[in-house]
């Protein structure tokens, strides 16, 4: 008998899945709703691009989760106990980078930067850093073109470099109190195994890869001098990222005893190499080649692999591919949409249509699933937070059309539904019109798991088969998975995922005349996505509204 | 001593005044609610281009409201007494035409015809005849280019014979039976004057010139030839409307005794013909050259006047230009915007944003008051029940850009409140360019009067001094006035202006710094108003939500 830990730090939250690595059953999934700012997300009401996380929050995390999984997994199963842990994996979000000093201790747990939110941990959402994305932007195209080509074309301001370089420019105390800047995953791995100091932790290659330009092809992460071009103190930093940095298959190292004993776990069990969220959570989906995993919640993440034997050619607007990101031996691919249920989050809580008790996301999801597509004559655009991939641009925002004096809640929740799934078969096509075949398309997230009518929609629009990992914890899973690795359980991850990884009963099919509709009202969505989000577009969009009211005329008979 | 009757039939309520006419002193303002459907309006579930109206609650409607406006007088002043009242005038909307049998009975008041909705009268804002409304322009533009001239380009769905000809095309049944189609004013003075019979009923110049392509410069009505294009039975239609119409200083006739019994009113006094709510509306405001009248209700009128003496050029998208339609000898222009209240009130009503108790109007009102022009990133096109002026075109719907996970129901309230102001501006804008001078706006209706948000709003984006006519019945009002110049009281409307109307106190002034931003959000909606709606304009918008996000941001210093 042998269990594994997969810790998965996510925007709200830290979950903690304890796992029998034999069948993948989940013995133990406990939830800790970080204490602090607005559910664990630290605002700035006269700033939206400010989004910051508590570090001490990830400890408390720690210390609360692991031991009630631990007592929830003994309750569910006598023959279970803590000794028969094997190992743990971690993944976070990301890019949160996190200000550490020289001893790798977070600023923010220090007294002297206690409430100043640049010390604090710079949460993917956060987008202060656009300037100076665009300028690494720019700097790049001119200098190092091939530093884009890995990353859409465009470098993001949810990443790294451009949040550190936005402390630089704006908070010169924070910054150079600063020693180094980790990735919150990495700080977790350094954390766990005792290996925390700046100047050896080890950071991932997921993180690295996707948000900080690493790439061995040219020698790992952007050059001194390119970085000096910005500024000489970011070149300076250069010096402590390290040179190396490694995959979920490696241990970061092994559970110290202080955290041991803090945790009540066995000492020196492997640590697993983190990763983002998304990357574990497409391993606990049972990601292969041709399957793309839709991790559905405040975001979404869609994710790829393609053997690193094969030359691949660059996709303009795919966010991330780097080689071994999620699978050793693979590119990961990584796409993705800013915000999805954030948006539906957005019109139940802050706009909260529907007046008393009928404004709930059960309420609304009831009445439009009641709706026949296209029923609406409305059509929307899913920018409300920016447009990750294709377009990667933060600097984008929602858009409705087709509203009348008898536009109802529930059409706009439903329109706002079909916008998420228009955007994600953008997405698709991208990948395929590149040659990125694919097959199968899996979900996980929580929307995945409790949203029929939404995986019915996407089914729907997408034209393609809706499955679901059976896991509700998917990206602590492949976190879990990663530990049995690491801990040397399993040889690789092609036996590991047929063990551990599995479906959940009910596959959404495509409805024919469902379809037929969605075809439509893409073109109309595509038409309108390439003429708000791409410069050099001009379109004929005066049809657009009298589109909406012929097919929603149509859909009426 | 003397004193007029005012009636003003809204969309759902009739407004009943009786005025002092020496000075426009308001004795009594009653309001009826019409008991009939939501509000007063008919509607049809699976369809929502219907809207009707029960011609029984016109006329229930007169016998509450008269007897008790005369009672509330008497009370008001002990001087009055209902045999000094020397006349009545009479408005409603339009084009609100009523299908009525040979004795001049609507047939919705006929057994036979209760409950079959084509039978009801056509409110103003029923669309279902846009398709006729878009064959009868199609043929115009072939056949009889100048009949489109004075009615801004393009033949309305909300007019006389888009309605009649669906009617034929849709319900035989109705429309075999009907023996003329009158305008809702034109019945409510047949029947007070005893002179209802269809086949010697008087027209007014308002609604046959406005809404049924009535000019004497083309020999009265559409000619037979160019109806029979359309359908031979609209030609026979033809010879049941007469060749002459009547301005309102000419008396309908007088009050029968009939209903002078039933109302307590003396035997005889003058009726004056009626005309549209705006046209009498803009005459209670004290309309003259060089004077805009925004009447400023569910949707607005803007109605301006031009001596007759001069030849006016077309203006491309105004709805209307008539001879005689607000004040004989001048040319009556009439503009508008097909919703505005409404909008407001769908916000309100439909979305219900805010949840529990904190989504009304004077709530979100109070909150969208605090907010700085530009600060909410937020950009409507008003065009929720389609666009009058200047597009002059129904198939178009509502539109918000600019909205991110933090927008708030005010902002999207004060959002829509600024997208009616630009939409006025258009209006404005496009009066000018055509030689209309405006000099002056005095605005009227139930929003003008209640809304000092709007009002300044409008003052800063028209950047103007905004007035606001001192009754708060001005449509009312107009209707007394021209009872005052039918019974012989006035000589000329000049003379009846000077002494009636008159203007409220305070004035809404332009701000410096609210107009700077609402001039670039201004240049914005017309760049989406343009692509949006008219059909060769290809321009780029991909900065619009970039723009927006920069005025945003610059607002927040």
């Amino acid at each position: 008998m042998a269990y594994t830990i997969g810790l998965d730090y996510g925007t709200n939250s830290l979950r903690c899945l304890i796992v029998d690595v034999r069948d993948g059953r989940e013995l133990a999934a406990e939830i800790y709703q970080y204490p602090s700012g607005d559910s664990g997300i630290l605002l700035d009401n006269g700033n939206h691009n400010i989004a910051r996380q508590n570090p001490a929050d990830y400890l408390k995390g720690l210390q609360a989760a692991i031991p009630a999984a631990v007592k929830a997994a003994r309750k569910a199963d006598k023959k279970f106990s803590a000794d028969k842990i094997i190992g743990i994996g971690v993944d976070t979000t990301g890019s949160t980078p996190i200000p550490v000093d020289i001893d790798g201790i977070p600023l923010a747990l220090k007294k002297e930067f206690k409430g100043s939110l640049n010390a604090y941990a710079w949460l993917w959402k956060d987008h202060s850093g656009h300037a100076e994305a665009a300028e690494i932007t720019e700097l790049a195209k001119k200098h190092r073109p091939q530093y884009l080509t890995k990353c859409g074309g465009t470098y993001s301001s949810e990443w790294f470099f451009s949040k550190i370089l936005h402390c630089l420019r704006t908070d010169k105390k924070v910054f150079d109190a600063a020693y180094t800047w980790v990735e919150h995953c990495d700080y977790m791995t350094g954390l766990l195994t005792g290996t925390g100091n700046p100047k050896t932790i080890r950071r991932c290659r997921c993180a690295a890869g996707h948000k900080a330009m690493f790439s061995d092809s040219w020698g790992g992460y952007p050059d001194k001098k390119f970085l000096s071009m910005l500024s000489l103190k970011l070149a300076a930093l250069h010096d402590t990222l390290g040179s190396r940095t490694y995959t979920i298959d490696t241990p970061a190292g092994y559970l110290c005893r202080q955290w041991a004993e803090k945790l009540g776990l066995p000492d020196g069990i492997a640590v697993a190499m983190g990763a983002f969220d998304a990357h574990l959570g497409a391993v606990g989906s049972g990601i292969k080649e041709g399957t793309l995993v839709k991790i559905i919640g405040t975001s979404t993440c869609d994710m790829a692999v393609a053997p690193n034997t094969e030359k691949l050619p660059d996709i303009p607007g795919i966010c991330g591919i780097v080689d071994g990101s999620i699978l050793p031996g693979f590119w990961g691919l990584e796409a993705g949409q800013s915000a999805v249920g954030d948006i539906f989050n957005w019109f139940v809580n802050y706009i909260q249509p529907g007046g008393k008790n009928s404004g709930s996301h059960a309420e609304l999801t009831k009445k439009a699933a009641k709706l026949k597509p296209g029923r609406s004559g409305l059509l929307a655009l899913d920018w409300n937070n920016g447009n990750r991939t294709i377009l990667v641009d933060q600097r984008l925002t929602g858009l409705l059309v087709g509203q009348t004096l008898h536009t109802r809640p529930e059409e706009i929740y439903r329109a706002l539904i079909e916008a998420t799934a228009f955007g994600a078969l953008m997405i698709i096509n991208r990948f395929e019109e590149y040659g990125v075949k694919i097959k199968e398309v899996v979900n996980c997230g929580g929307i995945a798991e409790k949203n029929p009518l939404l995986m019915q929609i996407y089914a729907d629009v997408l034209g393609r088969e809706m499955k679901v990992s059976r896991s509700a914890q998917s990206c602590a899973l492949g976190s879990a998975i990663a530990a049995a690795i690491a801990s040397g359980f399993y040889k690789n991850f092609s036996d590991a995922r047929q063990r551990m990884c599995g479906l959940k009963a009910g596959i959404y099919k495509p409805d024919k005349n469902a379809r037929r509709v969605y075809k439509q009202l893409y073109a109309v969505y595509k038409k309108l996505h390439d003429c708000f989000g791409i410069s050099s577009v001009r379109a004929d969009i005066s049809g657009v509204m009298k589109q909406l009211l012929n097919i929603r005329e149509r859909a009426n008979v």
